[in-house]
């Protein structure tokens, strides 16, 4: 992947520093160094043709970003099914949709008490008894859903401590269901490896990346939502796990002031978005980023034939482009008319293909950018205490 | 359905004089009027089990927000599918989700020359020839695509002139397609109706209404972001449907003064977004709006057992609760917190249950809401000037 773009703010070299002393005890910059055979080990076990995750936000999030990106391309043979939600529509078709009985199902809870992922084990460990042949379990060390596993003899894995839930897809959160279906995590921790080196080792690469992240943390009260275009459906999810990402670890009270501070992510498709969101980006206020990606290789042959519509020969201009072209041609064209009007900040992504090692690179640059726009922030991009106080009037409301 | 906020700025009862006067040139107030009856003979003439629509933006995402939000609860007989984009990867794949023979076609373009629907055309009609026993036109009369209707003896509706793209579910392009998959069209106008009638003739309904709409605006630079936060996944298309019509409607420059204004539409769906976005809105900076959206009555039995998970009795608390009771729950505790914090704009939209008066009716009641603001805000809510730069770009580049 590279990125382009025109940011040039003066850098607070000292900004590397920070991150340099927080990789000591924040663990997502080196989860690409992890020993992953346990994970492939049993991924080689398992027969179901069905991995079901129980989890959401951040136990969710990462691996369908992954899956979704590479099965319109790779269309897996295993399916992965995520259950992230207590609505029971969605869940009662989801459910309906695979096989209970040939399913695998990770259980994912980084702190192993929350209530949706909770609500919807105790439904399906009452439809099938979960066990050690058709589970496993993924929490924090020590939690009560390990002891549960204990108790189960389900085997179970740990997400490691210094590693926040928004930050765990190249975790054994994220890797296990991605191993599970097949996906080619050594390829994806791969890709991760090359950016993370790239910013440690390569001066350029790491100046060019505090650019950006000193431009949107600058320009945080002007330019307050930032958005993410990206040039094919294959991204949705990915687009979700952005926006989990950044706002939940951009969305703070500063540190030393106590002021509310946030960048306000928002993720678009294209072309489709050309025809929802993009008046707004033109003509509306001046607040917001753009960030294009765009695949550079498709590789689909699927072409407009050279046909004519009776009465509609001015559309023949389309004729004979393949969809891969059009669509890319599409995102130019936004791209240009956006950097004529000169007062939108946007830059560009390309990723080469439509393979693991480039999305572990999109996850990397985006973890990495989180992080530096934080420590310029002055917040504290890892935890996330204003939910907690719904959690509260929640649990009370249950006790009736 | 219902609305509760404690928004109550001094309101300009001039505004609904404004409002009666764009009601004698802008369609979309009175589309439930409309006979449907030929829409009704078209459906019952068609036999084929999937109804594929060509068309994007406004031609897809009315539609696309009513079926879905029935479907999960109906589960149509018949399935509606959607292609709104160029990208091969999800063309192909949907493409290969149904029968292209047993499919009946409706291509919809208001313009009648939108380059991604006649890309899509020009494919599928390569594929099995477009013909008068499998699809139907949805356009502008006078279009190209109504000439090309015509030299194929393919039928034709028109869509309204006063009507615009956004505003055009109640219209020929979504209730046609409604219609074929079996949605009650005439219980969805019934709804959209209910709500016409409150705001034009019940004097409280239309002071609330604008209450509501002038908040917004009169606080457009301070909040300029408004989070729809819908607690059921059936609200994940009529989310996008908001989100086009919020923001194509109100990214505008003012008629008078050229200033670029903007109110930015941000769609959550609870419990998930609970663990992506809510960090942002609790802790973050104070540039968002929320409305919450909830089902009073899901009408669904599926519940959590009374089982306990060894080791984890804690959890037992949510023990016997359905999930449509917990859902609920959560929306409301969510909306707890957030009232505490008395400085967040907030409001909650109850609908009945699951059904299309309840769609009809909040689709005319968000359409009033955006012409309401967009008359506070001096621009004009029903033109798109922002996309054209992109479209003379694209044909340039296709012309080569």
């Amino acid at each position: 992947m590279t990125n382009t773009f025109e940011f040039s703010p003066h850098v607070n070299e000292q900004l590397s520093d920070a991150i340099v002393r927080e990789r000591e005890y924040i663990g997502f910059y080196d989860l690409c160094d992890q020993d992953i055979t346990p994970f492939l080990e049993l991924a080689a076990s398992v027969k179901q043709k069905n991995i079901v995750i129980i989890g959401i936000g951040g136990s969710a999030l990462g691996a369908s970003a992954v899956y979704r990106f590479l099965d319109l391309v790779r269309s897996f043979e295993k399916k992965l099914h995520i259950l992230d939600t207590t609505d029971p529509l969605v869940l009662g078709s989801k459910l309906n949709s695979f096989d209970m009985q040939d399913a695998y199902y990770c259980l994912i809870s980084k702190s192993g008490g929350t209530i949706e992922t909770v609500a919807v084990a105790k439904y399906i460990d009452n439809e099938i008894k979960l066990n050690s042949e058709n589970s496993v379990i993924i929490t924090d060390s020590g939690s009560m859903l390990e002891q549960f596993a204990h108790s189960r003899g389900i085997s179970h894995f740990s997400i490691p401590n210094d590693v926040g839930g928004r930050f765990s897809v190249l975790s054994s959160a994220g890797l296990i269901p991605l191993a599970l279906v097949g996906v080619d995590i050594k390829l994806l921790l791969e890709g991760a490896q090359k950016v993370r080196d790239a910013f440690f080792n390569e001066q350029g690469y790491c100046h060019s990346l505090m650019q950006k992240a000193t431009y949107y943390a600058q320009h945080a009260n002007t330019y307050n939502i930032n958005c993410l275009f990206s040039y094919s459906e294959v991204f949705r999810e990915f687009n979700a796990w952005y926006v989990q990402l950044w706002g939940e670890s951009l969305g703070k009270k500063q540190r030393h002031s106590e002021l509310h501070v946030g960048l306000t992510p928002v993720g678009l498709i294209g072309p489709t978005d050309q025809h929802s969101f993009l008046q707004l980006i033109v003509d509306g206020k001046r607040d917001k980023s753009v960030t294009v990606i765009k695949i550079k290789e498709f590789d689909n042959p699927m072409k407009i034939p050279e046909s004519s519509f009776e009465n509609m020969e001015s559309m023949d201009i389309i004729n004979g482009y393949s969809f891969s072209e059009l669509i890319n041609m599409q995102a130019d064209s936004m791209v240009e008319a956006l950097d004529a009007l000169d007062d939108i900040p946007l830059d560009i992504i390309e990723i080469e293909s439509v393979n693991a090692s480039e999305i572990g690179q999109l996850i990397l640059y985006y973890e990495l950018l989180t992080a530096l726009v934080a420590n310029m922030l002055d917040i504290n991009a890892y935890d996330q205490p204003g939910v907690e106080m719904g959690k509260v009037i929640l649990k009370e409301k249950l006790k009736g």
